[in-house]
């Protein structure tokens, strides 16, 4: 990845700085103070006349999809649609059911479209047998936006998946409803558009043209985003009922579908979208239909994204994408992605995963990294902490940023409220100039992987590189943690990272690959599901340890209770799960207190929500740590290769390197581990032999006293906290600032 | 159910004592303190010649099975039989592959049977596949006990089900390692021989008759048992390996299987006994070649017992069967028993529930409860407090005595060990007399149900009526505790219980159940699993509510994840589980503090293990309890009808009566409950309006105050430590000893 072209000195440059109206002498000052060298408005903010005086370059919001609402109002029929499902409908009688499409969505952003063909596009079906209803057996009634049956069964359950309108932007309307824009005469509701529509797309373009002759000052056109919002329903109270990051539901349009038939050769239904009521979400093992569709729609998102760069370069500005909002389609570790000539991509920074999700995109010429805390009023608050979450965030991002260079970072929000927090302006200097000062001794470079080759194997491989286990954004999930933990670990850990589909490993894993990783719960896109059915993929895995190669297994790896085994490789992890059948069997647990992998555990190993009921499947199972019988970490030898099972990994500096420990024993590489490594886990290495120099990063607020290791040498390293020192390999300090 | 023949005041009799030789004196005294009017001999004692003149009956034990060793010594090829499967062995190469077949189990115990057709009883399974593998392509090597195949695939998992011998008895096998036999050289191992071969069955029936001839003084045949052992295997390490209290997996024969192809039509294999390695586990859903094996061999082996009975009864003996060791095919809930003619079961009573599953067997004179504990030395030990077992063991079996009477109680073990605890005789005495007294005042009968009449529903039914969630015997489970309170707490409660199979329900709800119960985890026969995939199951069910009826669901009930639900009533139960895939969603929890269900937890509820990940799933759902957004109760209207679900219920006062709330409101029964109810939840009532009595019974060791009501009138009472007290009807007290 290049770096940007506008950066200049380690000291400089490599900022992007929201700013606003009303408060010309303070954007100049912070300007200056920070060196920004790139400026932006926020959701309701305006860039001051001021901006265009300064040496910055100019950042500004394009919303392709729904900046038009003139267009938006007199096309109608060409707004954006979504499948919906209505709720499971119990009929307690024999005969008419009626069924309410709307009862739990929210009426003022989706409504049924009842103008489509809805025997082709909508489907009724017996969720109790499965059974898909004919046509004629319902009619729709558009007066109260309900489907009835002429014939239905007592106790059985129905569904009505339907096809909607989306007639309100959903990132549009959450600001409007979290903001109380109804109050607010100038702002409208704002309804997103398809380009699918010939029409619309060519009214797109024109307005591109157009947008870029009314605005000479901007030098970056900021897509926010482009086609299809994921997918984000309210509920009929008007609160979020429905969201999923990834969701395509929203992406959906008859000529799109009849498109598809044409290039796949088989027709879509409701279905295909409704998923039983689980939206196709990225959780599910997904089915061929919808990974057809996924293709289908980034070829065609990412096509008409190359059209609309092409106009921004022609008119000699950048093009740069925001990683959200309406991104469904973009894909960016798709195979269309860099064919788009997108010059960035910005992504918000909420964790390493995030950071190495936006750093490691192929084929852009840079990315930046919006750190938080976001200028808003909910951190910025008189007497409000937003130093404290400006830590976080950057400890975390910076572990990420060291592995794998953002070229920019930023931030987001009304700067009016920041300085109001002059000691949180002072930390943002001290952020911003660590960055610059890390990526210039860096020189952008990545650290070389001194740890073994790792690929985490899944339903959705590179595809979703970092982006397993999201469920919007980084948000937080109970049920979502214990596994997340392992890809923050890893955005952090001197490794290189593959991500490997089912098909990737199907008839062999991939040379080079040292160790694999399945992490998920039972039943999911992440541990795989019914993929372990299948015998190519779990005697490719099996052929893999047995030759030497390691797996490690969080969660409920290779889970898919058949054939007398819950986790298909039992016998390579040497545990397996009960799930009731196997209750009457006495299985011995071979324990101990000593092992390479737990080395650095200091205190009690925590493997978050965990996985209950898993017990030793193997002889050769050595247990490292359990609960009430219950395994919690444990090794294996398989042939010539070995095995980790974890419970589960939430994050932590004990666990990244527990981790750590845990890859490179599977990969055998145990003995040079101390080489390159501090002794201290809340310390990592990173090691940059063409520069001859090595970097010590401390990942915690505590001041830190650690041992670091090389092939020749040890020292001692005093690290203030959340501070960094460079060295040469020798382990010399250099006097680098920062 | 009659009373047995030979009691005859308040104060005498009902009670077998175990006697030993050399304590001649005391053992007359303790008989005449204790009015026992049977004795028996135990495990390794033989009865002492003074019986004889005692006015007592004289139990014997009496081994069908395994009596004669000489004849086991002269018949190898008669010996029982068992499926076996070898540890799951991967190929690491393509090619050979030779596969141990007693890896894990113990030889002294059971060895190969590699003189029968192993091509045709044998079978070697591709577990990666699932295909059989062909028998040309493998070979036994009798030498090293292992099978060896030509052309293995890398990569691949394998297993061998063989048959085998069993050449040691499992229960003698147990007492023999238990109490170091081996050093004892009148000690024998003893092998089980097999009644399906002509020559043994009728040396069986010769070796009774000459047995009854040989011991006039016996009245009592104990039977211990018949013909088939439940499985309980060691490994090669002499522990126990696998122990399944229901299980068939040594019931099996060339002769049997052969003739049961003959009745069914259709050829069993191994695989159909080695059930994935599960061996058909009663926690695994039954298939039909496993159901229809029990149903055979219950036929066969109560044919066999009613022959063995009636020359018992041509000796002018009685015949008791002890239920468990060699119980397999018994059934004494099976469609057969009754007609074997036997006069007496007993059994070890380790809880209400174990209680009930002998004091409910239809179809036999009387039954006979031995109490806990056993006279032995790891609780009657100098220090030792038998005392307190006993009263637990006796506050358990009260509670389901008082509603479906034992006609006997007794002891066994070492009289020699109890003697020298004289505050257990001490207690033991008040508890025999309790026993009399609560069995004279009730005349032996049931009180009657005042709550609604429930029906458990599983894949059993029946046959297994109290039997559900038992592994071996009453022993502790983790993962069936929270389960098994269900049957605990309705071992006590005035309500009929009915156990009803999927059979029974398919095509609707047997008339006169008004609420049904599904309790069990994902998977299991005891929730269903696929049993809930029938549109039969969950239409009957649903109509059965909508109408009216009620629906209580504990652990994971109705589950079976498919068609858009993982509980496929969760329309009905109103709630569902979550297993990832529907994470974005959000499911507003509607909750209340005040409802008829919880008005008598004083104390925060305890579901055991619980289940997690439980959510909301209908707007009209209440929750009464829930931890981090997770629902442990709630209760939801469905139709006319009501549906209460429970994340767990391990047995406690408080949550018997939390289930007998349930029951009442899900059976809307709710208005009349605090008639015939103590406002104390450690206090039940039971009521004999035949006689115009009402029993009270305190089921802790505090003393307690508590509100009895009946429909005219309310009392307070007190009663002492586990004291129970009669009234009649009006509540005026009543003098009866006890």
């Amino acid at each position: 990845m290049s770096s940007s072209t506008s950066q200049t000195t380690s000291r400089a440059g490599r900022l992007t700085l929201p700013v606003e109206k009303g408060m010309d002498a303070q954007v100049a000052e912070l300007l200056e103070r920070l060196q920004a060298d790139a400026v932006r408005n926020s959701d309701g903010t305006e860039l001051p006349e001021i901006v265009n005086k300064l040496a910055t370059k100019i950042y500004q919001t394009y919303f392709v999809g729904r900046g038009d609402q003139d267009w938006a109002q007199t096309h109608p029929r060409e707004l954006t649609r979504i499948y919906l499902m209505s709720e499971r409908t119990p009929a307690l009688a024999d005969g008419e059911l009626s069924i309410d499409l709307m009862t739990n969505w929210f009426v003022d952003q989706v409504y049924p479209d009842t103008d489509c063909d809805v025997e082709r596009w909508w489907q009724v079906i017996d969720r109790t047998t499965g059974d898909v209803i004919a046509p004629g057996a319902w009619h729709v009634d558009p007066a109260d936006l309900s489907v009835t049956m002429d014939q239905a069964q007592a106790g059985h359950v129905y569904t009505v998946g339907f096809l909607a309108v989306q007639r309100w932007d959903p990132t549009q309307m959450y600001n409007y409803l979290t903001n109380g824009w109804a109050d607010d005469p100038q702002r409208i509701k704002e309804s997103p558009y398809d380009i699918r529509y010939p029409q619309t797309w060519q009214h797109v373009r024109h307005a591109l043209d157009q947008w870029l002759a009314d605005n000479p000052q901007v030098d970056v056109v900021r897509f926010t985003t482009f086609f299809y919002h994921f997918t984000l329903v309210y509920g009929s109270d008007g609160t979020e009922r429905f969201v999923d990051w990834f969701g395509y539901s929203a992406s959906v349009s008859v000529p799109a579908m009849e498109a598809f038939e044409k290039r796949f050769g088989y027709p879509l239904q409701a279905e295909d979208f409704i998923d039983e009521g689980w939206y196709n979400s990225p959780f599910r093992v997904p089915r061929k239909s919808f990974r057809d569709w996924v293709s289908f729609q980034h070829e065609f998102v990412t096509s008409r994204m190359a059209e609309l760069v092409e106009q921004v370069h022609a008119a000699g500005r950048e093009a740069m994408m925001f990683l959200g909002d309406n991104w469904i389609g973009t894909e960016p570790y798709g195979p269309h992605f860099a064919h788009t000539g997108i010059d960035a991509v910005v992504g918000s920074v909420g964790s390493g995963a995030t950071c190495r999700m936006i750093s490691d995109i192929p084929g852009v010429r840079y990315t930046e990294g919006r750190l938080l805390p976001y200028f808003f009023p909910h951190v910025f608050y008189p007497g409000g902490d937003p130093v404290t979450e400006a830590n976080a965030s950057w400890l975390a991002a910076r572990r990420a940023i060291v592995r794998s260079p953002l070229d920019r970072i930023g931030y987001g929000g009304y700067l009016s409220l920041a300085v109001q927090h002059p000691e949180f302006v002072d930390r943002m200097e001290e952020i911003v100039n660590e960055f610059r000062a890390i990526h210039a001794a860096a020189a952008g470079q990545r650290p070389i992987a001194t740890g073994p080759r790792v690929a985490i194997v899944n339903c959705w491989g590179a595809l979703r590189s970092w982006q397993t286990h999201m469920v919007a954004h980084a948000l937080h999930y109970r049920q979502a943690y214990s596994y997340l933990g392992v890809l923050e670990s890893l955005s952090g850990l001197p490794l290189q990272v593959d991500f490997l589909s089912f098909d990737d490993i199907r008839n062999g894993v991939p040379e080079g690959v040292e160790v694999l990783i399945n992490v998920g719960a039972a039943g999911t896109a992440f541990s795989g599901g019914s993929e372990w059915a299948d015998e190519r993929v779990t005697s490719a895995v099996r052929r893999f340890v047995a030759a030497g190669g390691g797996l490690v297994g969080v969660g409920d790896p290779t889970a898919h209770p058949a054939r007398g085994a819950v986790y298909q490789l039992s016998d390579v992890l040497g545990v397996d799960r009960e799930l009731g059948w196997g209750l009457s069997t006495h299985r011995p647990m071979h324990t101990s207190d000593h092992h390479f992998v737990t080395l650095d555990l200091s205190s009690r190993l925590d493997v978050g929500e965990g996985t209950p009921d898993v017990f030793c499947a193997s002889a050769t199972t050595t247990v490292l740590a359990a609960h009430h019988e219950q395994v919690d970490l444990a090794v294996n030898q398989f042939g010539c290769g070995r095995a980790v099972y974890l419970a589960g990994l939430p994050y932590s500096s004990q666990n990244a390197r527990l981790l750590h420990r845990a890859l490179a024993w599977a990969g055998h590489r145990e003995d040079a581990f101390t080489t390159w490594t501090s002794s201290d886990v809340r310390a990592e290495v990173a090691v940059y032999p063409h520069s001859d120099r090595l970097l010590v990063i401390n990942n915690s607020l505590d001041q830190v006293t650690t041992t670091v290791s090389t092939p020749t040498t040890v020292r001692e390293v005093h690290m203030e906290a959340a501070g960094h020192l460079w060295f040469d390999l020798e382990l010399h300090p250099l006097d680098i600032p920062g």
